[in-house]
């Protein structure tokens, strides 16, 4: 297995991998709680009871043993490590106390090494199998958009229009959604995570619609912001700065180009219109098995695109007490720039 | 806050929250990045620019302290912690990077200390508050059940049923699922957590169907078979085992009686039928914001049931290649026994 080669050249004897999301990385199901990769040799996964069967069915190249009830998973991973002569292990992630068992298991704390960048390094360059979830996960989010703009007037409570989201996406084969709907208007829209309440649109509201399907465990994301009725000169004003910002920024996504950059073009337009202290989040963040992961797109941010990177591109302004407006696409970085994988109208007014 | 006295106790001088749900728990909203509970004094709360707005808006009663893109968050916590003289430093988890970076800056390792406990037994316990919640949750789950008895009928694809049940539960006021519904047919349903896919139920399918709702955050959880048509003998007689192993456990939940007596009482029905080596998980965990969580109740069980404490009930069998049986309700632990949160009829029978 190609991923499982990206750890030959590390210093451990074995890699364990604790993380959830990681584990479905390596295996492609869920539920399992452990997977040994020793340097050479069959990579054994742990799994509980519940879940045991499923793993051995579904989860391919991998030796499967069953961790019973009560029985100490620490114990069994540090065992077989020395079973495998694994004497220097790596993991992901553990937390403080989790650690503490493995370690006394394990013997010597010394051997035990904390790398979570490993996994994170090549979870962030998807493959084409990871690409073709993506497309059909980033295809159902694109029709939940179009579900909304089709969807919303006047008198609609917020969650309804979430509703009629998600059963659109569900019926086209959704796996669920990549995070909680954000169906927010008006004063509502102004908290970039706004949700989606009881509230009742009204004519004339902003409303930030932001959404996403998953597919096969990998997510998308899409936003757009609608006004219900003609918008008004200020909204226009506001979402042609924030559709600026977004194009600026989409224009510098490519291979070799800095996070920071591509934050920076973006950031640059708001900050010129003077609604720089209102963009209060990074320009975008990665996107994969989960919905925000790295690379991310920030002004702080140290990551250099790649080929095979998938990224949001969303700047938003946010005016506390009136509204906001964001719009977002899910992007994938090619060989020479960078292709939408989510599709919607740009525009502010509903139909 | 009665929830910060829990804390008065304890051999340090302040708490530090960083487990998301945990922060959800105190504060009562989501998106926060650490909670500082000095032992006197106001807590802190730190939030990145993207929540920070909501936060400030509808976490009450705490300094709500924003955290600017790049800065590190170990080295805010770490610094407060030294203003408010809190020189022993317990927290309830970080993963083993994040904990480094903290003594880093915290100056001495051996005075921070993982706590996970005191939070774990904080929400066993679910107050007024917290059992209103989860009321409306678990009501949303029996109407998601229901709709689940009404809409299946051999032809529809397990996928569209699960469409269904999920659009009846958002309509009535779900803020979403507490978990991917499962609407597992045939030899799908053999699996515990059998999702959903596109497969077309056929007529005398065994049908698992798992479901839950959020409402404000917590969770509920209930599980009915199904069979579309006339069931088996052999269905029949797998069902009636199920069912008695639930009303037996059932029966034994009362403050002080222990998880693993609870999973005795059940198991031992399923054993005796001669099925035991086929109910390959314990008889049930714990509900509240998380879908799994303390107290459990399996054959290893330690934990001690009290009043307010929610626990589910579901027995199970699964039989690989023929398929799986399993009846589930989330049930409240009162002082003098057991409510039932979640509600649908119990019978094999689709109608």
């Amino acid at each position: 297995m190609l991923r499982q080669k990206a750890f030959k050249g590390s210093k451990s004897d074995g890699y364990a991998i604790f993380d959830p999301i990681n584990l479905t990385y390596f295996t492609g199901v869920s539920g399992t709680s452990a997977l040994l990769i020793p340097k050479d040799g069959e990579s054994i996964l742990f799994v509980y009871g519940t879940n045991y069967e499923m793993a051995k069915a579904e989860a391919e190249g991998f030796k499967v043993e069953r961790v019973k009830s009560g029985e100490k998973l620490m114990d069994r991973v540090a065992n077989q490590a020395e079973t495998l002569h694994a004497k220097h292990l790596a993991f992901d992630t553990l937390d403080v106390e989790s650690w503490q068992a493995l370690a006394k298991s394990f013997g010597d704390k010394s051997k035990l090494t904390a790398n979570g960048s490993l996994v994170r390094d090549l979870r962030k360059v998807k493959d084409e199998k990871e690409i073709k979830f993506m497309r059909k996960a980033a295809e159902l989010a694109s029709l939940g958009m179009k579900v909304a703009y089709e969807t919303l007037e006047p008198g609609w409570k917020e969650k309804d229009v979430a509703a009629e989201i998600e059963y659109a996406m569900r019926k086209q084969g959704s796996d669920g959604t990549s995070f909680e709907t954000s169906v927010a208007s008006a004063a509502n829209s102004a908290y970039p995570h706004g949700g989606c309440s009881d509230r009742k649109i009204r004519e004339g509201d902003l409303v930030v619609v932001d959404l996403g399907a998953k597919y096969k465990f990998y997510c998308s994301d899409i936003t757009r912001t609608l006004v219900t009725g003609k918008p008004s000169d200020k909204q226009m004003r506001l979402y042609q700065i924030v559709q600026e910002a977004y194009e600026k920024a989409f224009e510098t996504i490519r291979p070799n180009v800095k996070g920071c950059d591509v934050d920076g073009a973006g950031r640059k337009t708001i900050e010129e219109a003077g609604y720089g202290e209102y963009f209060v989040h990074g320009l975008g963040h990665g996107v994969g098995l989960e919905v925000h992961e790295p690379p991310t797109l920030s002004i702080s941010s140290k990551d250099i695109l790649a080929t095979g990177n998938v990224v949001t591109d969303e700047p938003g302004i946010y005016l506390i007490g009136y509204g906001g407006i964001r719009v977002e696409d899910t992007v994938l970085v090619t060989k020479t720039g960078a292709e939408k994988l989510t599709q919607a109208p740009y525009r502010l007014g509903s139909r």
